[in-house]
């Protein structure tokens, strides 16, 4: 195991943090607000610790998937832990356990709260809440791959970890350049929405935080009525940009590149828009009779079905009131989720698409046991080892999922707040149904339950194994015998030197 | 397609139940029950129709595996539509959706119930309903091989098509003798839980059902509290055969002919009993405040689980009032099921094994990605083809389960009804959570709701691509394509003569 490297890495991380922390300290400058110089601290302690563990550099480069996967884990685990440090200090979220939670919410763009009343927050932490969605949506690493380059592999293995989907690979050979090009479309689109909703009459501040909220498929917001309190038009606003943001970012890649055919081509961002429409259509029609007409009606299913499937979490409806048929919509696009290569979470449309395309193929080889075919994806055959990747990774969320479900059970809260609090989480989406429905908040767990929602979310953030390698022996014992062996090789060294 | 093959075998598989029809004929004789004539009147109409259908021997005596699917599926619909008459003629059950119902529920061994009132049903017509129970539990088409013997490669084809679980292939070479072992061990089984019950003092009628409900793994009472009002050793004595009916045949296969080694080093079977053992000990921990005593506890817990992991479905205790950690398990059990190669339903132990080591394969690959290693069970490894059926399966189960679940929300019950509902009847248990749960019934669903439900019974007790592919639009174009076939090849004959 690369220890060194690893370190190195999370004293980039943490480098980092300490600068994008100081937009928060702007904001309470602006605003005059005293919390502003716990971000200050909080940013020093990230500049020195990340000063000292990047101070010498690791001799060795060669970096293996097993260490991108620890690496990844643990940068988000080190930023969560770090970003939560103002929260505390401010007193605004005084337990460390909620501030951990919120942090880690916002981050993995989840976007679910403990906050009793969100309104209550001074400006700098509401700021910093959305800014961790933001963060979160693109990935802290591949950041870091567009402003820090580094030699060979490292790269593939670090982006493989991190990356949402089993898609994004398409744009490997020219790494470093992609993820600067990835990190411009997505730049772009906020700045675009930020215009937008200011010249639809939003107020600078509220324009800002909903656009990080929506780029980063995020959730969190600053009202306590999260959405329906703003003007119609700045709903479809936000509703647009939310489906543009679940968009596959390769689609924006190849229309960039005028390659048109390719983007509008792509089965996965068909599928996508072909699933929002029939959702909205059908929940517009189920839901009429409650709303006062049918555009109001289309206004919120637009806007519910596009917030949850991009898992984004917004709300401008309690649709823990809705028809049962419409919640159930609701809850298969919890675990749809958006395109993968898209900053949003869930299942990934391409995963399900693969996964539907499997079972038709079982369902032919009855019939026709002798003719072999292949399951294709936009014209190409996929191949043995996607098929095989996408099988393994729906188990695996079922194994997790119905864990946590389990895991919560111990407190009697009943059963679909139990399982939607996992979807929510897990799926980063942030509110459920039920007790942990779009006007609760997830506060009333105990800290146990909180944990394993945490775990939940970095783990559907993370895409599942990178995290759950962590709790690898292997991986632990790799870690210490390496120093271990470290320091018996320098021992020997000095032993040497003594006989010599 | 052979469609004479598959007619020449429903005609027998009608036959079959115009037998097995005189069982109720001789109990309503022994009770002085009008009822009676009504099942002697069906198992006229299908000895006639029987006969008719097997006057003609099919020629060709080629069957793949697409022909033992439809076969399979098709003898199923036939044995509930024909088995569902005496309900229907005796007005006893007399909407036709729900007589349907109640027989596929008793067929498919789930033992989900539509009846408001069991107590005021006649001898014949409880009894059955338990022997449907017996009579699905095995698989009639297994019955049929012990019979009826067949040519080539048939038999194989129709096993593969209906035996619950993926392993049965292990006795394959001698399919027909295998078979009659089979039924064999589940009738000698049978005859020793009916007199066990007897010598407790349970009635004979009680002890007869009670063991084919058993037996099925089915749950059909014959008293509207389940199995609340028998004595506690009675209690314990169906829990152990429900126990014993959960493992897979194969284990007393090995054990009759002194392979004691094989039999008990089975992986599946001890994973079965370490999640049983499991889960009885933590249930009685949990529910000791609500119970009388540690043994109470312990009874009440050991029966309920042995209930529903072998998906039979008694009940001696309203487990929809337990705490909400109990009730996790016992959802989670009815996902897990029994034994594959045994009577009982659900997605089997082993496929849960398989998936679970799958996973930890996945997770070690992560770690060396170069090394190779294979999925192993009982110290084999496993064939990349069960490994792989095995992942879509569960995918092709999660699919169905979702559809049903949405269909079913259009009635506006809650998601845990909805939900419960649906894994009750893939499952092919019984009883879900809240509005059916133990001490409910099925009947307040709509018709439409009813036969999602009905087909879902049917797919899960068929393991699904053998119904599924009744609904694949090639197989009805080669049905009636071959009858086109036919008639236009009679035609040219015809033309033939007349020109000569």
């Amino acid at each position: 195991m690369n220890t060194s490297m690893i370190r190195y890495i999370l004293g980039h991380v943490l480098k980092i943090e300490a600068i994008l922390l100081l937009l928060p300290c702007l904001t309470a400058v602006y605003y005059q607000e005293i919390q502003g110089v716990y971000y200050l601290l909080t940013a020093a302690i990230c500049i020195v610790l990340g000063f000292l563990m990047t101070l010498r550099k690791p001799k060795n480069n060669v970096f293996y998937l097993k260490e991108g996967c620890v690496a990844t884990a643990l940068s988000w685990i080190f930023l969560s832990v770090f970003g939560c440090l103002p929260f505390v200090f401010s007193r605004e979220i005084p337990s460390f356990t909620n501030a951990l939670f919120e942090t880690i919410s916002g981050f993995t763009t989840t976007g679910a709260s403990i906050l009793e009343d969100v309104e209550a927050l001074s400006h700098c932490a509401l700021l910093w809440r959305s800014f961790t969605h933001w963060i979160g949506g693109m990935g802290v690493l591949v950041f870091l791959l567009a402003i820090v380059p580094m030699s060979g592999g490292s790269n593939i293995n670090l982006m493989r970890a991190e990356s949402p989907g089993p898609s994004v690979g398409k744009l490997v050979p020219k790494m470093v350049s992609s993820a600067r090009i990835l990190y411009g479309i997505y730049f772009g689109l906020t700045l675009l929405e930020i215009v937008l909703l200011i010249l639809g009459g939003m107020p600078l501040f509220d324009s800002v935080t909903t656009s990080f909220g929506t780029a980063g498929t995020g959730g969190f917001g600053i009202k306590a009525d999260s959405f329906a309190g703003y003007a119609v038009h700045l709903q479809w606003i936000v509703t647009i940009f939310m489906i543009l943001f679940g968009v596959n970012f390769n689609a924006y890649y190849f229309i960039l590149f005028h390659q048109f055919r390719k983007a509008f081509g792509m089965e996965e961002v068909r599928a996508y828009f072909v699933i929002i429409i029939a959702s909205v259509a059908f929940i517009t029609y189920n839901i009429r009779s409650m709303c006062t007409g049918v555009f109001d009606a289309l206004t919120q299913a637009a806007f519910q079905v596009g917030s949850i499937i991009t898992t984004t979490g917004f709300a401008t409806a309690n649709f823990d009131l809705w028809p049962k048929a419409s919640q159930a919509i609701l809850v298969m696009l919890m675990f749809c989720g958006a395109c993968a290569g898209s900053t949003g979470g869930g299942i990934k449309v391409s995963r399900l698409l693969i996964a539907g395309k499997t079972v038709v193929k079982e369902l032919r080889s009855y019939i026709h046991p002798k003719i072999i075919t292949k399951v294709k994806m936009d014209g190409k055959p996929i191949e043995h080892e996607v098929v095989r990747a996408t099988n393994v990774y729906v188990m695996t969320f079922v194994v997790i999922f119905t864990a946590s479900v389990f895991a919560l059970s111990f407190e009697g809260h009943d059963l679909v707040t139990n399982f939607t609090a996992v979807a929510a989480t897990i799926n980063n989406i942030g509110p459920g149904l039920s007790l942990v429905g779009p006007a609760a908040n997830f506060n009333f767990f105990s800290p146990i339950s909180k944990y394993v929602l945490m775990f939940d979310m970095l783990a559907g953030r993370l895409e599942l194994f990178p995290l759950l390698i962590l709790f690898h022996p292997t991986i632990w014992r790799e870690l210490f015998a390496h120093k271990a062996q470290e320091r018996r090789a320098a021992r020997e060294r000095r032993k040497e030197r003594k006989q010599r």
